[in-house]
Parts: C-alpha cells; structure tokens; sequence
C-alpha cells in the first residue's frame, strides 16, 4: 500500500489494540511510529516486527511523546487518566490525543480538564474492533478492516480535529465512522457491547453447560459464547464505569427472553411465531 | 476427491440441509443421488447444477425410494411422518432411512413404530450444521467440515447400522460423531442449541434494539444476534417439542444474567471478576 501519512505518531499500550494500530499505522505512514509499554518483551518484539521505531518504557513515555503529532492512548481507563496528568506538559504543540475505551462516561471530561491550558486535543475514540483474545501475540491491523468506529468528541474539540481524526480512521481500514456525544456513546455501547458481553458470561456460566456438552454444540452456541473469555480487570471497570445504562439493558433484554418463556410455557404457538418474525425484520433493520 | 461411496441416495426435502447433502455425497457417491422436493423449480436447479441424478416430486418419491440404499429425510418433524407412513411400502429391502431433525422426542419412536414389520431401519441423526439463512439456495456441502453430529439410535437399530452411518457422515465432513439416546440428545441440545435461538431472538427483540444502532456493533453483538432470524414454522415446532428440556435451560440461563446483574448493582467487582475467571475456565474446558 502506497503511504499516505507523514506524521508521528506513539501508540501507549502495544495489547491487542494498540498493537494492532502500530502495525495498522506503520504500514500507511512516513514518520515515525513508537510504541510505549510497561512490558519490554512486547516492545521488543513489536520493534522486531517492525511495525514500531522503537519502543520505550512507561517512564521515558515522554520521549516520543514529545515528538509526536498524534498519540493513541491503549490503556484501561483509570491509567489513560494517569498517562495524561503525568505527561501533559510534555505533549507536542497541537498535539491530537485519543483513546480506544469502551466507555466514554467522565473520563473524557477528567482528561480534557487535566489538558485545560495546554495547546494540545484530546478527542474520545471507541473501535468497535476486537477478537476473542487479548494481548499483543492476537494484534492484527486486519481486525480494523470494515469495522465500525465512534468518535466521542465535546464541545471542547474543534471541527478541524474531528474530521482531521475520521480521514485518519478511515485510512486504516474502518468503514463507518459515527460521531456522538460521550453521554450517548455509553448509552449505545451497553446495548450494542455490553450486553452482548454479560449475555455470553451468563450462557457460559450456566448449569447445564460443562465440557460433556463439547460434542454436541453448533455454530450458534460457538458464536454467543466467544465472547465468554475476557479480560476480568478491564470489563469489570467497564461494567461498573457504565452502571445505570448497563443495567437497564440488561432489564430490557431480561423482559424479552421473558416472553418467549411465556409464549413456550402456554404453547402459544401464534404468539412464539410473532416474536420470531418480528426478530427477522429487526434483524433485517440491522444488516 | 476420489469416489469412495457406490450406493444409491435420496434426499428428501432440498432445503438448506437437505440440498447440502446432495451435493457432498454427490461427490463422494459412484451411485445415483436421486432428490426429492415440493418445489419443482427447486428440483430443476439441484438437476441442473449435477447435485441430483433426478428430481421427483412428492407424490412420485416411491420411484426413488425403492431404488435406495439410504434415504435421508430433511424435512419439518410432522411432515417426516407423513412421509414415512406413505412410502412405508415402497422402502428398498435392507434401506436405511434417517433424518436431520433438531429434536428427537417421540418422532423416532413413532417412525420406528410404523416401521416395524418392514426390512428397513430408521435411525435418528442430528447434523449440527447451518446457516443464518434457509432455503436451498443456502446449501453448500462446506457446512459439514469439520462440524458435530449426533446420531440417536434406540434399542431397535443394529451395531452395523450404527458403525455404517458413522462412517456415512465422516465420509461427508463431520469430525466429532456423538452416540446417544433420543432423549438424552433433547437434553443437551435445549441447551447447545435450543438455548442460544432464544437468545439471540431475544437480544434482537430487545427494546433499546432498533436500526439506529446499526453502526455502533461490534462482533459480539453480530455474533449473538446472528440465528436471530430463523424459519417461524419450523423453530416453533422444535421448541414446543421440547418445551419441558428448553424451560429448564432457559431458567438456568436465566439464574446465570441475573447473578450478574446482582453484582453490578452491588458494585461487587469481586464478584464480577469471579464471574469473569469462572466462564473463562468453562470456556477452556469446551474449546
């Protein structure tokens, strides 16, 4: 692929996002890409690969950051909100910042207080892109690739910046670009994400599955529960950081599955065909 | 691939399944595939892409029946019935004739009922294979690689039948080939499969779900919702045909999000990591 980019950029965090952007950015860029991690095996391996510069631990961040026109922040939360308070005067002139987190919630407002006064951006991004594993040995730039993606910006970001983020997006292979307030970002993701995580968890955990069932699962059971393995620390912050709009989902869906029951235990069949046909055009709606 | 069958075949029913079986043992079969349909133009496809010697329709399936080796039934669990009852005669001396349903429950009891007396043997299979989409123009041989298959013999099939049909269905792709009683099978499949349709149907049917959604899924969410539109007809028969096995999987799925749900709202991260570890480990155990 012809480079299209000319800028530096720091990917914080080389796990399976940040690993994925560095390789995903260094393929479409002339200046430089460095990676910052608390794991030097990784950076070592990620330099390596070449899919970074060079690589610096979590206390010479600044480093790069320093030269760096864009920054993409990889981490969990509540230390993407420790990158920022401790490296904020070393952040480039102009400097565009962004994250990848799930949840949007107070976070964004934490970091673009801590930014106030200095000449640099920060801007929410969400990539609705992941796989079943984390950590950088599943990094892949092809997990980006027609992927949907959600940019959070307040009334604190310019218009400049956001487009200046979408044509950047969209250069690594993300294919529909939303942009919403944080507010509605997390009111979204409960629905679209999280429930769809909580519903895999619980499909796992339930009595009638254990390993004796191996033999006898198909697609649909694979698919609802790929998603059962994930990382506790991050989803748990997500979980709780997300509360009030989790729960409610969670309500709504426990509702729905409630009248299939009900449609079961009467044998309404009439009722039990509505809910599927209805299903089919929702789902229709969605494609 | 080499010829490794020399048998005659007919496939009743050119559905999704049906029509998939066609075309993998037409290319493994030296003998006739002969197939059988109400949907004429579907015969004259299935003719016209080579994956039927011929094609009947329902009232002249006898013609190919008593030619057949084996007749595999891939047809709604009322309509296998009738079509055993009707062509009870006409079944080749030493045929045997199985099925694809989804659920066992009384109808292999029933067919071998209104067998008994003839020289054929009907034994009950469950290809756990498909697609989010039915109908022949779906079929693919390519389903079968690599998936399970549950074959429910009673005490009325043969050891010989039980090794022949295993070596049927390897010969096509299934890899792991699970024996057990019809009722043992309805069991497990309220839960490996049953269960998840209900989910799925009832993630899409939920209330915050609707098409302004659409950019902000991500794969879990398309994972899970991917069987949520499915035949209404059939799906309904399925799951009132099992309606006590499917309850029960659906309250123990049920005890499972509401665990979760406990958590969150005490802001027991504890808990949630607990839940979080434990699915992970089941989900190791099934991989």
């Amino acid at each position: 692929m012809q480079k299209i980019l000319n800028i530096n950029i720091t990917v914080i965090g080389l796990g399976l996002i940040g690993g994925s952007y560095a390789m995903a950015f260094k393929e479409i860029n002339n200046g430089h890409v460095w990676g910052v991690d608390t794991n030097e095996n990784t950076l070592k391996k990620a330099a390596h690969m070449k899919i970074i510069d060079e690589g610096y631990c979590d206390s010479s961040a600044h480093i790069p950051i320093e030269k760096s026109d864009v920054i993409i922040i990889a981490v969990y939360p509540q230390a993407a909100v420790n990158i920022i308070e401790k490296n904020a005067k070393s952040f480039k002139k102009e400097a565009i910042i962004t994250d990848v987190l799930g949840i949007k919630g107070n976070n964004i407002n934490i970091i673009q207080s801590i930014l106030n006064g200095y000449d640099v951006e920060f801007i929410g991004g969400h990539p609705m892109a992941g796989k079943e594993s984390s950590g950088f040995e599943y990094a892949s730039k092809d997990i980006f690739k027609g992927a949907n993606y959600i940019l959070t910006p307040t009334e604190k970001n310019k218009k400049t910046t956001i487009d200046y983020m979408e044509d950047l997006i969209r250069a690594i292979g993300f294919e529909n670009i939303s942009i919403v307030t944080p507010e509605k970002h997390d009111k979204l993701i409960a629905v679209t994400s999280q429930l769809p995580h909580v519903i895999a968890l619980s499909l796992i955990n339930s009595k009638g599955v254990d390993k004796n069932i191996k033999n006898f699962v198909g697609g649909s059971f694979k698919d609802e529960s790929r998603v059962a393995s994930i990382n506790p620390e991050l989803w748990c912050e997500l979980f709780l950081s997300n509360k009030d709009n989790l729960l409610k989902s969670i309500d709504e869906f426990q509702e729905s599955i409630a009248d299939i029951k009900e449609a079961i235990e009467n044998d309404d069949s009439e009722r039990l065909k509505t809910i599927m046909k209805n299903a089919a055009v929702k789902k229709g709606e969605l494609n």
